[in-house]
């Protein structure tokens, strides 16, 4: 028997979002159904609904940052249990027979992960996300929120947090390395602590100053702002690791320039417009630009234990769902410290 | 007492090579006198005497593909005795202090190396290249050429050779990995060599078909043209590597899409204009942009070695002195296979 969920919707590409009841599906024997607590609300909710990112199935439920509680578990589920405080971040399954998902990287799934919202899943079911209170999701999927951790502050981390985690720890950030985050909006400040956490010396590079005490105190070692040239003069060669999290176009000239010898700029916000680049800047240091897509599961669970072990969690607003739009302006305004994060009893 | 070499040189930007006498330096303790006896043209040497990367202490006698032997040595050299066949690249000298040069990077000093021509070295003399019977080197710039490896077919391996064998070294490529190698010019020849020597399954990627045959008898499994829009939808997600030896501007987003799960693309080649490409092509499936500047000193006798082990030289067409100039005009109409070697007896 599916279960009827009330949910926070967008219903076509130029509508508010609005309250919806959409059906959740019948336990399967691998399934869990979460009752959710809190929703973070991530920038790409706002590109998909509004259809900037391509043709969308409406209604679409937004929401990969989802914090609960199990409510019910299948008949052949083995990690979980009633009760137990879960999290569910951008998938929600992917082939599990490709070369990344056989190494545990699912988000470079051959075969093209399945979203948490606004996906078709192998069954040919459109997937709807967190701002609900409730999901229903394979338990390879689900991630276990340890305790010590709240569950509001823990939402966030399951994208921003894992987004910014694995590139660095892909590219090595920790003692004795100087990393530079770019921007600190809701994957920056995530960006912040946990390179912070890992070791590293961390820079924030942010377009002004206003936001260099938070910075401070959420574990920058220095704050710098780009709209200062003096800024790329000073930091000339300095930097092992830059993480881009500004979705926005940014002179990637400029940015590689900072980097020492064989130091990588990674980028984990995509701007809709390509970018320009001179090879000069790469070829005289050999460093490099890549990209990174969120992170595997075992991995985001590894950031979720890393960030107990931390006392991390993301700096959030909570609002009701009532809220989502004025929520939507604000984040497109860059006003808010750092994350929204619904609270879904309220929706 | 200096020593006056024969030479020829560009005496200025808009001019034709000429025969040129040009003196070289009286040995200090650890130089090395080497007796040139082959010369390869590097397409860089072409931009340089032209002007077309900026200023230049004319006349400039370009050169850095060097092979000659040993003709006296400087009263504390102790790596080579007369006779010794010997080798010189693109620098004569380099900071020593710096991490790079400490890590025997040289090529990346934080604080340039002195280039084999057109450079300042660190007393203030203006460097002067292989165009010429003799030439004056530090012994810790100086390589050794090993024995079975002809002079004519070793002088291109201090540039091309390395330029390729580097990025082929640092991105692993071997059994089991896929690398593509864009463009089959002089730097494109030695890639396909150097990577099918190294076991890696190898590709081309050519404009045409028109030097199908070479590619394949160099050592390419694989020969496709870039031109036929079939390419990049056969190859997509095909390649660990790809070595882009090609200075024009190709379309960044094409080739990165034929790069697998974690792939790098490397530009060893410098296009004067900014290049364009999408970071979502990186971020989908963690790829790299990387550049790659020649190789270290021990890195380049390693190739040498290499090359050696490998019965491995360059494709070359030797030329007079005399003919340099129409050999400039063929480098730059694509219309050598794969590379001019001046024979120095002749200048």
């Amino acid at each position: 028997m599916t279960l009827t969920a009330r949910a926070y919707g967008a219903p076509a590409p130029a509508a508010p979002l609005v309250p919806l009841s959409i059906e959740r599906r019948e336990l399967r024997p691998h399934d869990v159904l979460i009752e959710i607590e809190y929703a973070g609300i991530c920038h790409s909710d706002i590109h998909t609904v509004r259809g900037e990112w391509g043709e969308q199935p409406y209604p679409v439920v937004p929401g990969h940052e989802i914090a609960g509680v199990v409510a019910e578990v299948g008949a052949e589920v083995t990690r979980y249990v009633v009760g137990d405080r879960v999290g569910v971040g951008c998938m929600v399954d992917s082939c599990r027979e490709c070369a990344p998902c056989l190494a545990g990287q699912q988000q470079y799934c051959e075969n093209g992960f399945t979203g948490t919202y606004a996906n078709t899943d192998k069954r040919g079911e459109v997937t709807q996300g967190g701002y609900s209170t409730h999901i229903v999701v394979t338990e390879d999927f689900v991630l276990r929120i340890p305790d010590g951790l709240g569950l509001d502050v823990a939402a966030p981390l399951l994208c921003a947090g894992i987004t910014t985690y694995s590139p660095l720890r892909h590219w090595s950030a920790g003692p004795g390395k100087r990393v530079a985050i770019v921007g600190l909006g809701g994957l920056g400040h995530m960006g912040v602590k946990l390179a912070h956490a890992m070791g590293a010396e961390v820079t924030v590079l942010s377009q002004s100053l206003k936001k260099r005490e938070d910075g401070l105190r959420l574990g920058a070692d220095d704050y710098h702002a780009t709209a200062d040239p003096e800024t790329f003069k000073e930091l000339r060669r300095s930097f092992d690791l830059i993480v881009n999290t500004v979705s926005a176009q940014i002179p990637l000239d400029a940015y590689l320039a900072l980097l020492k010898w064989e130091g990588t700029l990674v980028s984990v916000g995509l701007p809709p417009e390509p970018l320009s680049l001179r090879a000069g800047a790469l070829i005289s240091r050999r460093r490099s630009f890549a990209g990174s897509n969120i992170g595997g599961i075992a991995e985001t669970q590894e950031m979720l234990d890393f960030c107990a072990e931390h006392g991390i969690g993301a700096e959030i607003e909570v609002i009701p769902g009532s809220y989502v739009n004025e929520a939507y302006e604000r984040v497109l305004a860059s006003d808010v410290r750092y994350r929204f994060v619904i609270d879904v009893a309220t929706i």
